[in-house]
């Protein structure tokens, strides 16, 4: 088992990442108040880990009750936190009772949100299974939902009391969604680890075909990267935002092409492109680097263009976004490889013409 | 105009208390990020008192929109949680935009709980226009909806920027709601203040009939009294407990009666005399002591006894309040007047009695 630590004082916390995980329930009393849970699973993973986990944790004691949700983007929603919040209050759960997810971002993200504000705030676990909430959603305390008219616009910052990344979830996950997760790994190399990128350069096929030592040590370098950056920067005022790289693009693809229709990793990957794009053309990345990029991506089997949704369309969902500053969008871009920046100065053209060069739109005009 | 500090480091607030501060903009601008404001109103405050704000706002040069909500606790809910959000999105609200809840408790609770969870929390600015609010919901950070099971059941902490305490909005306050903020005073001096709770007793007509000078010194004396507490533990992870002596008991005759019908603060009285009795029959206050204190709320105007629920029914409402240990009520009690102690441990015959004995039940028995 390999453990990376969130540093954030009194709320620091182990991130632990192994197989057989889901049976430690040691590894998860340890973090709780009292032996109370409820676990909020949903319908593709609880048949599949849900017990697993529930008899280990009543093994050791703990009082569990179970909640499961629909699955997909699309039920990350006001009606799955509301579901959440009916079933904690109909089972009478006390403000020191721990919630567990058992699932991937879209569990981990509205059960963490439902703990955030469940009586002004409740312990809370997360036991992540795909590979992108392993190495990025789960880590970090952002909790939300989405609504109509934008991604994650309402939420709240609510750290787990321990994230335990279990190998062995990753065997049952379909072949899109591992690859959909490599494109926040790769982040990671962009942004702030150009030994990690060359890593990735060297490795990146033993992921895709399942490696086990090679996941182990991507999810541990991932895991590391971001919690370096969320315990410097826990908020977001500055430095944190540089893990939307790809992110404000990718929102849009996400939302422009109808939530769940492209999965997240997919759009941050197109997303990712445009951002890599404009940096060229702002002067930061050579044709080359872009290059680069675009390759490893494709290795991964990442789409590298956006839907033609029209650049009004990718404008006008961006604006939705919430990296909006005075009024400009502010984006994550790369200085170089492996350095990214947040600007707020790109001239409305050039993001315009990234856009219409990483998308679809693009072979129309 | 007097101000109190709330001590919080960093996100330390002023209070301001006084007339005219309605027109004071520069008092609001300064303490926001940038110059843009939604202000939150609902549809009995906003003919009053809504202009005078925007107005003075917009003079200050500040982009200023609105939004009023219907009126009432029992619109302290997900729908006007729900309306607030679509709002701000559909008004492009940026993460630095301030959100101002000009009103009452209700509008402040649920205005705070939309500013706390909009893009993971946006500046938030309280303008309380009732007694309540100003000596007590507006202070502290406490945000929050009902639920269904239970009163502020799904919330969050989300400290305001600055409270503006307008005085001339008592004016137009009902006497039955100027009571009803009594309540709230009067458990200030019974828990932590005997020398105001003695000046109270010296006062308590100077306020009823909206004595100016009364006024002012006991909202301040009030938000010094929660200011220390909230500084000392803002989370509520101890001593901020004791703000809810009273308040197990009164949310449970505000949820039975349904929400609306019981005023907070009349719940609060009548919940305060079940505190003391209990405490008096766990031989910590003695006749004289809870005599004294009826005395008190009575000639505040305030009601000294609950409704007829059922004491089954009473319990039952209680166990769903957040103030549960290890399936356990944690009560607030009096060790002696002007100290509050919280207690889990009062046998459950003892909680009946109380109840029974301060509550239109008794009459019936």
């Amino acid at each position: 088992m390999r453990s990376v630590t969130v540093e954030l004082g009194s709320r620091s916390y182990p991130i632990h990442i192994g197989r057989g995980l889901l049976s430690r329930a040691e590894l998860v009393l340890a973090r709780m108040s009292v032996p109370r849970a409820v676990v909020v699973s949903n319908e593709v993973v609880a048949p599949l880990y849900l017990d697993r986990l529930v008899t280990a944790l009543r093994g050791a004691g703990v009082d569990v009750s179970t909640l499961v949700l629909p699955d997909g983007e699309i039920h990350k929603d006001r009606a799955s936190l509301d579901a959440i919040h009916d079933a904690l209050l109909a089972g009478c759960a006390e403000r020191s009772t721990t919630l567990i997810a058992l699932g991937g971002g879209v569990t981990g993200d509205v059960a963490g949100f439902a703990a955030a504000t469940y009586q002004r705030g409740m312990p809370f676990i997360q036991v992540p299974t795909t590979l992108l909430a392993q190495v990025d959603s789960s880590v970090g305390g952002k909790t939300g939902i989405n609504h109509p008219l934008g991604k994650n616009m309402i939420g709240a910052f609510h750290q787990p009391r321990l994230v335990l990344a279990d190998l062995d979830t990753l065997d049952t996950l379909p072949e899109r969604e591992l690859k959909a997760g490599l494109a926040e790994v790769i982040k990671y190399g962009l942004i702030r680890d150009r030994e990690f990128l060359a890593w990735l350069e060297e490795n990146v096929e033993r992921l895709t075909a399942r490696e086990a030592e090679a996941l182990a040590f991507a999810i541990e370098r991932s895991c590391i990267d971001k919690a370096q950056v969320v315990a410097a920067d826990e908020t977001e005022s500055g430095l944190r935002a540089i893990l939307n790289f790809g992110h404000s693009f990718g929102h849009a693809i996400e939302a422009g092409a109808g939530y769940g229709v492209w999965l997240h990793g997919e759009a941050v990957a197109a997303g990712t492109m445009m951002a890599a794009e404009l940096s060229h053309r702002l002067g930061w990345l050579d044709e080359p680097d872009v290059a680069r990029i675009e390759s490893l991506l494709g290795r991964a089997g990442l789409p590298v263009r956006g839907p033609a949704l029209g650049v009004d369309r990718y404008l006008d969902l961006m604006s939705h976004d919430k990296k909006m500053e005075a009024g400009r969008l502010r984006l994550v871009l790369l200085a170089r490889i492996g350095e990214a920046l947040v600007h707020a100065g790109a001239p409305e053209a050039e993001i315009r013409a990234a856009i219409a060069a990483r998308s679809a739109d693009h072979s129309r005009q």
